[in-house]
């Protein structure tokens, strides 16, 4: 985020973005539920797999979907919170992963490889952390709006599918405060161990997110507002990846805590935003399943990872590329002349 | 299974084969654990990726664990039991869907394409089926010992992985009567819809299941002899499979219902047998789950999938791959000059 995007963006017209989000292609979602009941299979059994290859078609607006460019974009911010100790790692961790994601030495990086998916790496502004929000709003609107036109660049024409993921030491605490205000229950809800701090860093997380929510929650204003006085940038610019991804037909898979908890925003502001977006994992992190609960979104996997940087998002695209594949390679009951479940 | 391998084997040269498995390679295991510990992300924080690395290596034997040559070995039989009205599909449809897979039409084909893996399909004497086991056993132990044998083929040297699956028409039903042999319990307990049979069908499998019980299970003998009377040959020839994979050091990939009943065949011969063995996903056969229950095996996911053909067990393999790559190509925190977590 070294420019400004040109013209500058404001937040009200993400506002506006949002009473124009296109709809399902219902067509190519019930072409591809018509193909599936003729392949060489009993009927559903290929599970969630076939859901996968009916949701791929909906939102790419295609059918049969195709899954042959899919991307991960990683975002990363720092955060004046960090400074009151709520990470077990120091703040300039944030910039020496993304020196090590450009070296390709990250988790990321060789699930990428696996899937055989380009990764992009943002950063965002690293020596100018958001402001400390437990004194004040962490952003302006002018920069959190900047922010979202930022992560609005992750999509690109050509793209068959979008995996967000972030980097960014106090996130998580970040996530909890913004989870807190947005949809309540005690601090203490929403806040676990992230990277791994004692509990003592707990009691420091809570008190981190209560001294935020006292600063900043009698504010009027929507859930933007609530972004801008809670949140970071790289939650901006997932948010503005999934508002961008939705323009240009490209379905969304999201991580873990975090980036859920920045997709939560615009839940809040309108719960079908979301529809296009798929949640990889559930992470360690007890509040992404309390969150998961409230999105109404069911994982496709649970391996008890907890790392952020897309690793789950980014370890769903060869599950995704098998839906589409078995949508699309596989023999009806006529093309292969295999009777048919007899009635 | 058109020719007999030489020497014949018995069922007594199983026995003895038993004996004498290889047990875990420790020091590969430790050395995975402790690499583990080196990588750039919080301790244990890529969940189960970090235990399959680590499985992976004590069972092939090395370090680091390698992964570019998987295999997937599917096993097609035909049951005498067919005939009583037990599946949904005629007992024709397992030898067409036998071509279905030479010719790439089925789901496995699209599977093993995604992985990169390379699909064997072996037949057993799809004219001859078993004996129908309500009236006595269903193999006589010469033709048992010999789809043993034939499974074995499908360990050869520098595989790396080898995931089994099989297609038989009624199997599902074979895999009831094993289950309920073998661990006790009703027939009702071990039965399910299968390909989608409906509760008439549920009653014929388990009367089937119930008559097979009748007519074998008074007769003395170990889990083999069970096997050699209520079993069939691609359970036989999975069995085998397993064996030669441990005596090769090749890590096992089960796939659903009917795979893991054979495999439980050896888990009651000992329970040590199936230790390199991974349960890839539930299925929604409902008596998989109990099954897994009695083996203490934790599936790696649960897709609602219940098609057979290994179609769960490929789609472990790029999980597998991302395990092994997360392992290997990581930095580690020396390595990429990232701060570590401060005490």
């Amino acid at each position: 985020m070294t420019s400004k995007p040109q013209p500058a963006v404001t937040l009200d017209d993400m506002r506006q973005l949002l009473q124009q989000l296109p709809g399902p292609d219902l067509e190519s979602g019930t072409a591809a539920v018509l193909r599936q009941d003729r392949l060489t299979k009993p009927r559903g059994a290929l599970g969630r797999l076939e859901e996968l290859a009916a949701w791929l078609a909906t939102w790419q607006g295609r059918h049969p979907p195709e899954l042959r460019r899919p991307r991960v974009a990683v975002f990363a911010g720092n955060h004046g919170i960090a400074a009151h100790g709520v990470s077990a790692y120091p703040a300039a961790v944030t910039a020496q992963m993304v020196a090590n994601f450009a070296a390709g030495g990250a988790a990321v990086n060789q699930l990428c490889q696996v899937a055989d998916a380009d990764l992009r790496v943002f950063e965002l502004d690293l020596e100018r952390p958001t402001a400390d929000f437990t004194v004040g709003p962490a952003m302006a609107e002018e920069d959190c709006a900047r922010a979202m036109a930022y992560g609005m660049m992750a999509v690109e024409s050509g793209i068959q599918l979008l995996c967000l993921g972030e980097m960014g030491i106090g996130n998580t605490t970040v996530a909890a405060a913004l989870c807190c205000a947005l949809f309540g229950g005690s601090a203490g809800h929403w806040v676990g161990p992230g990277t791994g701090v004692d509990q003592d860093g707990i009691r420091r997380k809570v008190a981190v997110v209560e001294a935020g929510l006292a600063a900043n929650a009698k504010a009027p204003g929507d859930a933007l507002e609530t972004l801008r006085r809670l949140g970071g940038y790289e939650f901006s610019a997932i948010i503005g990846a999934i508002l961008a991804a939705r323009m240009a037909k490209v379905p969304v898979v999201l991580d873990g805590y975090v980036c859920t908890a920045a997709a939560a925003v615009l839940f809040k502001m309108d719960p079908r935003a979301l529809d296009h977006c798929l949640v990889a994992h559930c992470s360690a992190e007890p509040a992404h399943q309390r969150l998961l609960t409230v999105l109404r979104k069911e994982p496709l996997f649970d391996f008890g990872m907890r790392l952020g940087e897309a690793s789950g998002a980014a370890l769903a695209i060869p599950i995704l590329k098998a839906a589409a594949a078995c949508h699309s390679g596989m023999a009806t009951f006529d093309q292969a002349g295999v009777s048919e479940k007899s009635e």
